[in-house]
């Protein structure tokens, strides 16, 4: 038989996200969320400090949210980001977030895309990235790479024609973006690269 | 309750692998393999024309196998190399390819990694990619687009110190990856982009 893959977020998720049908007017609320989620995970030790969540755009309606659980589930790919758009085009059944008979949807993350996220969003159809701490925090204040990502990553997914531009909103909430990546650090929390100690498992 | 995404290969996968204990010992017979892979998927029209599937370097075992499933299971995620690596790291209960304990393992992939598979392939543990059709295949011969990657990509991989390298080989059964490609155009399949039409779903 050939094998499955499930993702699946920790049952604690639905209890910090509450109401499903709450509106997130502000961009603050729907940081406020993403960054709850990631500093539930760094306190339940299920993962790295990260958390995003997918929102309508216009009505602030939550349509996804992830944390960072590379580990938990054995997948380099299940950053915060990718599970939160696996699971938006999943609420969605449709691999384009972006179609034209769905509403605007965008991106809140607790720190900016690594070189995967980045190349993950450029499919998705989210029309927007908001965004907590900077490449440079994450890298300097709890050693997890980013990638090589291009200096101009802004300008290429603001002007990508023929495809939809995706906005980047960056900074929001970003000193207590800040303060959840040094709380991971201070913890002791893993910081795993590829080419590592042997894994068990 | 939180959802749950599951990605699974079609069944005909199996029955087009036959034996798994098999061991492909040369870069063309796996190279053959993810041809088939992309070939049947096509037949099928379960998918865009890709395939891919992660061997052990040294002893030829296949470790993991991917086809692209991008409309048939609503994931901008589900191309043919991101699922092999997916699949690798589920059957070795890592999510480092790479690790210490396990033995060196390699991409084989029917054409060249669009961004998003460049930056999954970062993270993946994987040591070598090998390569069919080029970017400029893809986009000249399908109108898939295959994103932003840096020139040097290439290069990129292979020094990326303290990361251990990832060695590209290009242009294995470049000539067949090439027909696969013409002959999605000429069934007429999908080319699907960002922003695109409505989704029934």
């Amino acid at each position: 038989m050939p094998p499955v893959v499930r993702f699946e977020l920790p049952e604690w998720v639905a209890e910090e996200v509450g109401d499903p049908r709450r509106l997130y007017r502000l961009r603050e609320e729907r940081m406020d969320l993403a960054l709850r989620l990631g500093e539930r995970n760094v306190e339940r030790g299920d993962g790295g400090p990260f958390g995003a969540c997918v929102f309508e755009s216009d009505s602030g309606l939550l349509v996804s949210a992830g944390v960072n659980l590379v580990i938990r589930t054995h997948s380099s790919l299940a950053h915060a980001e990718a599970l939160a758009i696996m699971f938006a085009q999943h609420a969605h059944s449709t691999f384009d977030l972006g179609a034209k008979d769905r509403p605007p949807m965008e991106l809140v993350a607790t720190a900016q895309p690594c070189i995967q996220c980045y190349g993950i969003l450029w499919w998705s159809g989210l029309r927007r990235v908001v965004i907590g701490a900077s490449a440079q925090d994450v890298e300097s204040l709890t050693g997890f790479r980013e990638g090589p990502l291009p200096t101009d990553w802004i300008e290429r997914l603001g002007d990508r024609s023929p495809l939809p531009p995706v906005e980047v909103v960056t900074d929001c909430l970003r000193a207590r973006a800040r303060r959840l990546l040094r709380e991971y650090r201070d913890r002791g929390g893993p910081v795993y690269i590829p080419g590592g100690d042997k894994q068990n498992g």
